[in-house]
Parts: C-alpha cells; sequence; structure tokens
C-alpha cells in the first residue's frame, strides 16, 4: 500500500517546520509542502522557505502565486468598495488568507491528497479561513492540524526538531510581521494591550523621505491603472505605490476588531497603498457616483468586508456583492491627485469626463439656470411636507 | 393698523443687512435681527453684529444661545454615532445652521411674529434648512426671502444701500468662512473646481505648534468629560480641545457632497476636536462595544447623519435614532489617549472597566481556558455547514 | 414658419381629450397622441382609444407596446425581490407608469417633438413620473401640463369641449381603475377614508370559482417559465395566471403608502399573478439561497421598490441593484406547488435540484453525520464567547 | 459531603422524563425539575406535567410564570417590528424558548445549583438557546446534556425506563407540537420534505366556524389594549384572540428557515393573534408613521427577529433595537378593524388621532391648498437634479 500523501500549508516558521516533521514521523505520512505567494514574498524569500522545506522532510515543494487572482476576485472589489474593517484596517492578513486557503485547497484537491495540515493554533482567525476552505473544497480531504491539537509550546516544538535531527535557531522575533501586498501586519507585546501603541521602531518599514511630492493615481472603471501618468498593471501600481509612499511611512495604524470566535483582538498595520487607493478611489465616487450609489455602495461593502473577514468568501452572497460593486464601477474613471508627506498624505482634488460637480445642468451655490427661486420655494414647500403633516398632530400647533 | 412685525435671521453680512433696510423701508415692517450662536460667535462679535443691526434699522436685536442645546439635542448624537459624512465631513455647518432655524423658529412663533426672514439664495442648502423649519415649527408664519427673490448683485446691493443712507465698505473676503463649534467651513476659488485644494494661507487656523504631545480624553457613557483628566462640560471640553489641537493645525479636509437639491458641492473645512473626539470615541466603542453593535450603530448613524444634512431632523425617526444611540452608549466610558502632532494626530489607545478586550473570559491570540481545540474544530465545522451544502450541489463535487 | 409638435401621452380620458383640443386650438401645436401599452390595455380597448384620438384632432396617433421590455427591464426584478411595498402593494402603477414615462419621452425625444405633454393634475404621483422621464430622456423638450396648470373641474372641462363641438358624454365611474399587466388599481370614496373597505362590488373581478385546484409554477433562474408544466413566456404566463387565478378573486388588498410629494395616499388593487409569483417566488429562494443572500436580498430589494415608486428608476443604483438581483437568481430554478382557493391561496412546497434542505450534507432535526454532540457543545461554546464576556463585566458575575 | 444538585428543564416527554431517571441514577445528582410557562400550557396540562416529575423521581418540582415577563420583554417588540422572520414565521418557538432558558438559568443561579441539564439533541436549534442562556447568565453552573451526549433511539430510552421501573405508555405522536402563546408549531412527516403541505388534520386548532365576523384591536403606543372595545391586558387580549380567530384557523403556514447550525428546516405552524396584531398593527403604523420611520423600522425589527432567531437576545444590541422600537411607537394608538373569516383575515381599515392621511394640511388626489401647481413643477425639476446632470454625460445627449 502507497504512503498516504498530505499537503502542508508550509511558511517556513517554526509551527509548520515541526508540522513537517511530525506529519512524516508520527504519522507516516508523503509531506508535500506548499506555499501560496498572494504579493507578499521576495524570490529570495520564497527560494528561502523552499530550501527549509527540503531540510525539514518535505518530499515536494510548491510555490502558488496567486497574486493577480487575489487582486482579480478580492483586491479590485476591496478597493469599489473602500472597504475599511471598523473605518480603519483594510483587511491585509483576513484577504489574503482566504485567498491562500483556497489555493491550498484547490491544489490538495486536484492532486488527490489523502490529508491537508496547516498549522494554525485554536487561538485565532486563521485556523478558521483554512479549514473552512478545506472543508468546502475539497469536502473529502481530511484536514490535520498537530499545532491546534497537540498545544506545545515553542521550546517543546523545538526540542522535538532537535531529537528528530533539525539543529536550527529558532528566534522568536520581538514583532511577529505578516506581509501581503494589502498590507503588513506588526504584533507585539503592545498589541496585547488595549492602551500602548507601536514603538517607532516596531515597524517595517521606516520613514525615509521628507521632502513632500504630489503624485497622480488614474482609474479607469474603478481599477487603478496609471501611476504619475504612467500606464501600469494594477498589482504593479500597488506594490510600486507600497514603495513609493513607504517612503514616507504612511499608511500606519492600530486595529481593534472582533474576530470570528468572539473576542477582540488589536494588531498594527502599515498599507501605505491600500490606504491611498482607498481613499484616493473614494473621493473620485464622490465625484461620479449618485447619491444613491454611495449610500448603498456603503451598506454592500461593509457587509462585504465583514463577511470576508468572517470567512464567507465562498457565500453566494459574495458574488451578488460583487456584481453590485462591479456595476457600480461604471464610471468610475478619473485622475486623482495626492500630496505625501511625513506619515501622512493630502487628496488635492481630482479630475474626470464623469464629474458630476462640473457638469453643464447645474452648479453650487451659483444662481444658475437650472432652477429659479420660485421653483426652489416650491421644492421645499413639497419636501417638507410629511414634516408639517406630522408636526400639525403636536399640541402646540 | 399696527405696524406688522418680521424676525430677521441676521448675520451681519451684506445680505442680511440688505434685507434689514429692504423689509423696513420697501415692505414697512418693523425689523426683529435676531443672531442664534451655536458657538461660533465671540462676544465681541455678537456686540459688532448687534451694533450693525441697529445702525442698519432694527427695531429690536436679540442674540440666542443655543450651544448647550445643539450639543444636547445634536452634538452628542453625532459623536456617539462616530458620524462623518462621506466618511470625511463632520456636519459642521448643516448641523449648526438646522439649530439655528430651529430657534428662529421658535422665537418668532412665540413672539408672534407676523413675517419670518432669512437672507439665503436659492443656490444653496441653507435655505433648506431655514424654510423647513420654519414652516413646520412656525407653520403661519410666512416666510420671506429677498435675496434669493431679487437674485440681485453684490453691487446692487451696495448701491441700495447708499441710495439708503449707509455708507459703509463691504469688501468681500476672499474665502468665506463659518466658525462653528464644530468646525469651521472654508470656500474659495479652488473649492469650486474639482482638481484644487486650499492653499496653506486659506485656512483660519495656522499651524503654531510643532512639539507633539499626548492628550487623554475621557468619556462617560459616550460624552466626553475630562481633558488631560480636568473634568468639564462638553461643550468647555470641544471649546478646549479645538483650541488646542487647532495650534497643530489638526483636522483639515475637503469635503465633496451631495446637496438638498441635488447637485455636488464642495468645500474646506477644519474640525480639530470633532475629529479627534469622534476617532478617538470610536476607538473606545471598538473596545467595549458587540459586534452586533457596531455594525448596526453603522447602519443608523449613516443615516442619523445623512438626514441631519438634508434638513430632516425634525423627523421623528431622528428621535428613535437616537434612542438607539443613546442606549448603545451604556458602556461607552473610559480614557483616550492621543498624541497631537503638526497637521495630524494618533490613537495610541484606550482604558476601560468595560474592555472587552481584557476580559477575563478569553484573550486573542492565546491559547486559553474559554476553549480547547475540540471545541473549535466543532465550532468551524457546524459554522461551515452551509458553504458546505450549498458547494455540495456544485459540479465539481 | 412649421406649426410646432407636441406629443401628448393620451389615455382617452376626460383630461387627455381636453388636452387635445385645447393644445391644438388654444396653443396651435399639431397633437400627436401616444398611448404605451405595457399590459394592461386589450386590442379593442386601444382601438377605441384610437378612434376617439382622432375625434379630437390628434394629427396622428402611436400605440407603443412595452410590455416585454416592462418585464425585462422591471418586472423580473420586482420579482426577483420579491418586491411588496410595505409588505402589500406590488408597485402595479408605479412600475408600471414609470415605463410609460419612459416610452414617450423617447418617442418624443427620437421625433424631435417640440413639446411634450400629460394630463396629470398637481395632486399625485403620476405628474412625478413623467415630469422626471421626460426632463431626463429628453431634457430640451419643453413639458406642456394644462391640467395641472389650469385646474378646471370636469365641468369646465366637459363644457370647454362642448364649445369646441365636441359632443359625447363623459360619465365619471364610480371606481377609478388603473388595469395592468402587474396589477389593477381600483379608487373610489372608501379609499378617501381611513377606514372603510372596499365594498365587493367594486372590484373588476369577481370570484367566479369556488373549487380549489392545484398548480404548479417552475422558475429557471427566478424567471417563471412555466404554468402546469407548459412552457410559456414570462409575460404570457402572467397573463395566464391573471386570469386563472382571478377566477378566486384572488390578491385584493389595499395599501396605504407614501408618495412622493411626501403625504399618505390608499388605494385597493388586485393582483392575482403578481401575489401567487412573488410569494412562490419566495418561498422556492427559502429553500435555494443562503442565510446571508436572503438577508441582504431584502436590503436591496426594499430600496428597489422604494425608488422605483418614487420615480427613481434613472438612478444608476438601481442598475447596481438591478445586478446584484439577477446575480442572487443564479439557482432559483424548481416548481413551486400553489393550491388556488376562493379569495386565498396556499404554498404548498416546491422541488428544486438546489434545495438545499435536501443535501446530501445534512438534514434539519435528524441525528445526522455530519456533526455530533462534541462539535455542537464547540459551536455553542465559541458561538456565545463575546456573549459571554459582555456579560462578565455585569455586577451580578 | 451532600448530595449535588441539577436543575433539569423538564418538559413531561419521553427524553425529559429519561433524563429524570438518568441524572438520578446513574450520576447520583438531586433532581430539581422546572418547566418554565410562557403562555403555553394550562393548567391541567401543568398539573399532570407535575405529577409526572415526581413519578420519575423529581426531588423538586416547580412552574415559573414567564409569560407576563415573555410580553414586556420580547413580544411587544415583536409586535412594534411587525415581526415575521422571512415574510411568514412569528418566531414563536425561537422567542418563546429563549424565555424558558433565560428563567432556567436564573432559577439555577439563584438556587446555587451544581448543574443545568437540559433533554435537546445535538441536531436543532433548541440546545443553542439552552446553552447559550445557560452560559452566559449562570457561568459557573455546568451543563449536563444527556440525550445529546448518548444519542439513544426512543426505544432505548423506553427499555432504560423500564428496566428504572417506569411503566408507561410513551405513544409518539403522529405530529409534534409546541403550543405556546405566539403560536404552535406542527412537526411531521411532511414537514421533513420540501414538497408536501400539513393535511388539514394535523392542524391543532380546527376551523369550526364559517359566519365572518368584524372585531376590531385598539392599539395604545404600539401595544394591544382592547379588543372590541373591551380593555384588557395585552396578554389577555393575546390569549382571547386566539381563542377568537381560531376558530376561523386563521394564521396556519409554513416556515422554512435557516436554523443556526446553517441548515434549513421546515415547520407548520398556527398563530391567530400573532398574525392578525402583526398585520393590524403594521397597518396602523403606516397611516400614523413617517416614510422614513417605516423604511428604518424595517431594517431594525428584521435583525432584531434574526437575532432572537439565532439565540442572541442577551447581546447589548437588542436592547438599542428595542429602545428604537419603543420610540417609535409613541403615536402607534388607533383601532383597527378586521374582518375574521375562514382560513383568513381581512384588514378593513383604522382610526386614529395620528392619522396622517387625514391630516388638516393635505390629502392625497385631491387639488389642495398645501401647493400649487408651480410648487410641483419646482419640486418635480429641483428633486431631479441629480438624474438630469447625471444623465448629461450620456452619449445620446
Amino acid at each position: 500500500m502507497s504512503q498516504k500523501k498530505v499537503v502542508l500549508a508550509y511558511s517556513g516558521g517554526l509551527d509548520t517546520s515541526y508540522c513537517v516533521v511530525y506529519l512524516t514521523r508520527e504519522l507516516g505520512l508523503e509531506v508535500h509542502t506548499v506555499i501560496v505567494n498572494s504579493g507578499g514574498f521576495s524570490q529570495e524569500e520564497l527560494a528561502g522557505i523552499e530550501k527549509r522545506a527540503y531540510e525539514m522532510g518535505s518530499k515536494r515543494h510548491e510555490v502558488i502565486d496567486v497574486t493577480e487572482r487575489f487582486y482579480q476576485q478580492c483586491l479590485r472589489y476591496l478597493l469599489a468598495g473602500n472597504i475599511l474593517k471598523n473605518d480603519t484596517y483594510p483587511l491585509s492578513v483576513s484577504a489574503e488568507r482566504m485567498f491562500q486557503s483556497l489555493a491550498l485547497a484547490e491544489y490538495a484537491r486536484e492532486n488527490k491528497a489523502d490529508y491537508i495540515a496547516h498549522g494554525s493554533t485554536g487561538a485565532g482567525n486563521d485556523q478558521v479561513r483554512f479549514d473552512v476552505a478545506f472543508s468546502v473544497i475539497s469536502p473529502n480531504t481530511e484536514i490535520l492540524t498537530p499545532i491546534r491539537d497537540l498545544r506545545l509550546s515553542r521550546q517543546q516544538e523545538i526540542e522535538y526538531l532537535q531529537q528528530n535531527g533539525v539543529e536550527m535557531s529558532w528566534e522568536k522575533a520581538k514583532y511577529s510581521i505578516n506581509k501581503g501586498i494589502w498590507g503588513t501586519s506588526v504584533g507585539g507585546v503592545e498589541t496585547l494591550t488595549s492602551r500602548q501603541g507601536l514603538p517607532e521602531s516596531a515597524w517595517p518599514t521606516q520613514l525615509s523621505k521628507h521632502e513632500p511630492q504630489e503624485i497622480s493615481i488614474t482609474f479607469e472603471q474603478g481599477e487603478p491603472v496609471a501611476l504619475n501618468g504612467e500606464q501600469m498593471k494594477p498589482v504593479d501600481l500597488i506594490v510600486a505605490l507600497n514603495e513609493l509612499a513607504g517612503q514616507y511611512a504612511i499608511g500606519r495604524d492600530t486595529h481593534v476588531g472582533d474576530t470570528i470566535l468572539g473576542i477582540k483582538g488589536r494588531v498594527g498595520f502599515e498599507a501605505p497603498a491600500p490606504l491611498i487607493l482607498i481613499k484616493g478611489h473614494h473621493l473620485l465616487e464622490k465625484h461620479v457616483l449618485s447619491r444613491w450609489q454611495l449610500l448603498h455602495k456603503d451598506y454592500i461593502a461593509g457587509w462585504y468586508g465583514t463577511l470576508l473577514h468572517e470567512a464567507q468568501y465562498l457565500d453566494p452572497v459574495m458574488r451578488d456583492m460583487e456584481a453590485f460593486l462591479e456595476s457600480s464601477q461604471e464610471r468610475v474613471s478619473g485622475t486623482v491627485y495626492v500630496s505625501l508627506k511625513p506619515y501622512q498624505f493630502e487628496l488635492l482634488g481630482i479630475e474626470s469626463q464623469f464629474d458630476m460637480m462640473q457638469s453643464k445642468v447645474a452648479t453650487y451655490g451659483e444662481e444658475n439656470n437650472a432652477w429659479d427661486s420660485r421653483d426652489a420655494k416650491g421644492f421645499i414647500k413639497i419636501f417638507s411636507n410629511q414634516l408639517r403633516i406630522h408636526s400639525s398632530f403636536n399640541d402646540e400647533n
């Protein structure tokens, strides 16, 4: 009988390295390590992780790049919806982990794996994203989660690895960092408190440029297509803008939110491109969308973000919301001008062929030919009909 | 027959000064000028306006102070709802003008005025707020609006005043400013475009302090009650915080929004205290409110702001929303720590006896005793039941 | 100089007949009468109206049939959204009048009419639908509304017609009826009160069948495609079902609603097919849509109906909502079984290949293999985490 | 050491009778049986259940009546919100079970029980309501659930009871019935299918009256206070109306809904009073509430019902929603006239001192003095400003 095969989500860290050895030695499985890159890893990092995977005993290591798919199936909707969870967080990790989980599940299904494994603990959100994606996409593949089940300390894991011949130093970083195209999260002793902010030194990207500069971002039907007039693919634009605005240490904040498990969590993040793109896109929308579009988009977008965060990406309602959001972007074309400064940016203004503030019909605050004072009086009279009817029952009237 | 009486909303500017003379001379009315202070005028300014009112021929001039009422009946709900229209604008003028209109209408009703007048044009939002409040609160008092009806140029108004013996210089300010406790609006040639931001010199409050400082704001059931540990009335706290944070030129932005008349308008504003209070209050809420409260508060607050902006403050649904918002603030007590810096502020953290992130039940990201891995697996399994059922009808399964 | 041309919305009634004569004689215009059939008129009725139009002096009479378009661009969304205004009214007239107005406006634009006219008074909703459609679709064509402007009594109109040689009897029906494919409205003395229901005799369709019968309606992606197993086009199915269920006097009710003008109005209606289709479709959806789809569809559908009612069909948000609704219908395929009885119908059940109640994954109320008691305990424990955390701050704990 | 004490939710059925014996014999506990009456049990039924409890070995049996509390803390909000889950189901069992669970949990806490037990299986919603209420209200009392844990068949339970000396016949009813003040649920073989309706004989309340009668229900601030002019307490009115309308077999339907566990379930119910009260109350609201109240109440009410159904009654957002709903009822006073007929009822009309349809300000469809045609034109012109601006960018214009 052939050896059974497990697909393991591998990050190169201690937990998933432990899993490679544990699944091989203790469960007798053929371990296929897979890392899904959604834009957060460089080629050097990926090569290092691959090397380590084989050192741990992986039989086969795969890198799956989902960056373009992540943009097409998720990020462009987050942008279309101007989505910041609790008005703060661009869902950097929540979104990315979902797409990593989906790619892993599909890989396991296609490769007819007997098991699929992840290294998450039982304490956080990630286990939910993994388990949900795995069990929905590949329902007949059993899920293995040694770290969650065994609840070992770091020290116990290191000792186990040593006992199995893995002599490696596993220093715990002072801050745990998760780098992605849509933002980098930062956790540390401070984020376990409610009171303290992260110290300057904790941020992966440090301020390196002080002189303000003005940039322009061009959108075409809601998607960013040019930076400073230079056409680029959205994914490339995001990368370039992260680079550019990161020099100003723009886009840092701390998010406090509800986890899927019902408890509150806190995390720092830096997300220069997402913040600038979302705020710039939103400004453009204020000029080109109708009042009703702006109002109802907020409802849809709020829920899209919430459900994505809570591992519900596969719910069909998400496709319905995407249809709404996509439809809403028909005229969201134009250029947004932004000034980058240390730790902040300023939205200067926009240009758009669909700018409803500059129509030939009427202009705000100016006397114009679209209506006269008699129209205005009639409008307000009828506009207030119900209030006057309602008020007519008050005692004082 | 006695002379008929008109109550005129008087600001001291050219338009309403013209109205005093016009209503007296052309319509033969006894003009009572009234200015409603909702926190934006100093005693000196009010004295100057009173002097001018009498110079124009007012028979009686009244100052009505509604600042405390404005806070109690409006601002505390805007704060409870973290309300920023289109994620930007604290509704500085929209809210204030509504309360000025209400006070005027009540004054006219109580004083049995024959007419009630305002100096707004037919082009903007203010006429709607005045007309709505007047016609609902005092339905039997006819509304007079000479400026809207006559559509005179500034030059024509000045000449009319000169012909009637008013020799005064009426220079048009480069930027039109509306100062209020909940923010100061700034309009100029740039805000008529979509592309240009206001120049540094246009802002009424200039940067005067560079050294960062940390401050604390204490909330009690959603209301700000102490600044840096010193107890004060909310209205006084807002004034003090505007003063303090204004030195850092905090809270500037440009708002693009839909007017009640269906067109888009753009205005600059500076609102240091509102921005810091709203963002600080929101952070505190993320720690002490349930996930469902945060979600549904956003819906209520979004509509509360929209309807207030659109002159619907008197709709009974606003009272229903206020009841919701008030109920939601029961545990919104604690202290928020904020760092003030030039042009920006940073929320550092909070302390609260109701901080759900620091409960004895469970802590995020930590293995804890509230549940074990078996619980987590069961949770996720059932949590994903519907997704798995839905997916089971897909072709690939 | 050639005679100027006016396109008049003509219904054959007294008001619009007056308009033909008035526009011809008093304004010297060449009157083109147009009637838009959205499914409410028979060929005989249309021929009678045409005959009368020419008798009044119309230079050209056109019948525009928009029934199929009405279904494709509106009714199928009303059905997809299960839309009953205030849980009662299928928007029979609101929807129809909008599409009649749009077709008229397009006709006027294409035919380069100098004017476009309707016969509505200034008291109701219809004038808004006409004016909005006309001014948006054909902004450069001036709108004429003699009935609204002149405010004549019926007697005055009749006398004017007689003076102009039109000798015809214009009896006022006891009940004003507006017949359409999506429902027939009935107004009379009773509907002007709040207290009285319409008498049995007022209903256009009388009970003629007592023996219950079971029927089936088959939906394909949300659209009704077969009645009792017989394939038909949706429009034909609606007509046939109105005929069939009308015999049972099904679908009668009285609607009280807010008009666009801010006052309350009341109207009786009978709409057998719309009611059965909407309720049957909704039942099918409960079986095949996810919980989140059902929840968020309600929000979208509620607003779609409200905005359609309020003449906002042309707002781009309606296209966004249609995209959402269309996406949501992907699996709404299956057959609904209905029992027709005098004055009522009963939904018996459904069959669908996507019925989530009958999946292989799990069945309600049965012990099953999808999860065990340990899973359930873990689920509930974590599901109630936040409630327990929140409660832990209560005094009694 | 004294014997440990368990509080058991006891219904008199086989499952909970098994629990009494099991908890006593196998776990050596002192069993206190408690039944919570929320209006569904008669004194005879309660006496029978008490007798059986002691026969099974209960050490102490308590009846807790929560009917009034159930009304005050829940039913009046369900009525204020016109809440029908999925437009169908008055949440009869969902609401009742929650209040039974809360009373049990409080009883256990007050009586310092060592354990608290219920007889639900692991398959349905009830276990969630019990577990949530128990763990939140009495977090330190361990929950015992023998039925869920042991997964015994009826036969196994009966045999166990026989072995322990309980000789009793435990016939399984053809239909499982749960009777409550807010509705009686009915489950049977048909409700396990999607296709079949319940047969006439399955309904507990049979048609016994054919002659239609008109009744009146008087509401005071949203609460039903008089039936046919006779003042009564709301709870008594509900009971009387159930009795009266039940004779007509009114209020039957079948609900298909999403369970908390993510699967779909189906159940028949009869709820004459809830249906008539909700629909009558809603009609009254259409006359006395503002358009905005009606719109936003729907949002709040939909979520209130959903969260109540999903065992979230203790979430603080429910208190916020109750505050909104309570505020909205200020003017919901008046009398609703209803005609009762076999299997159906018809809402005839209402009378209310706050009826906005009958104000002195304006009346629908009538020419009136509230505005003239010039006002109407001005209103519509400005009302359509944004649509015209938006449309001006279209190609055809």
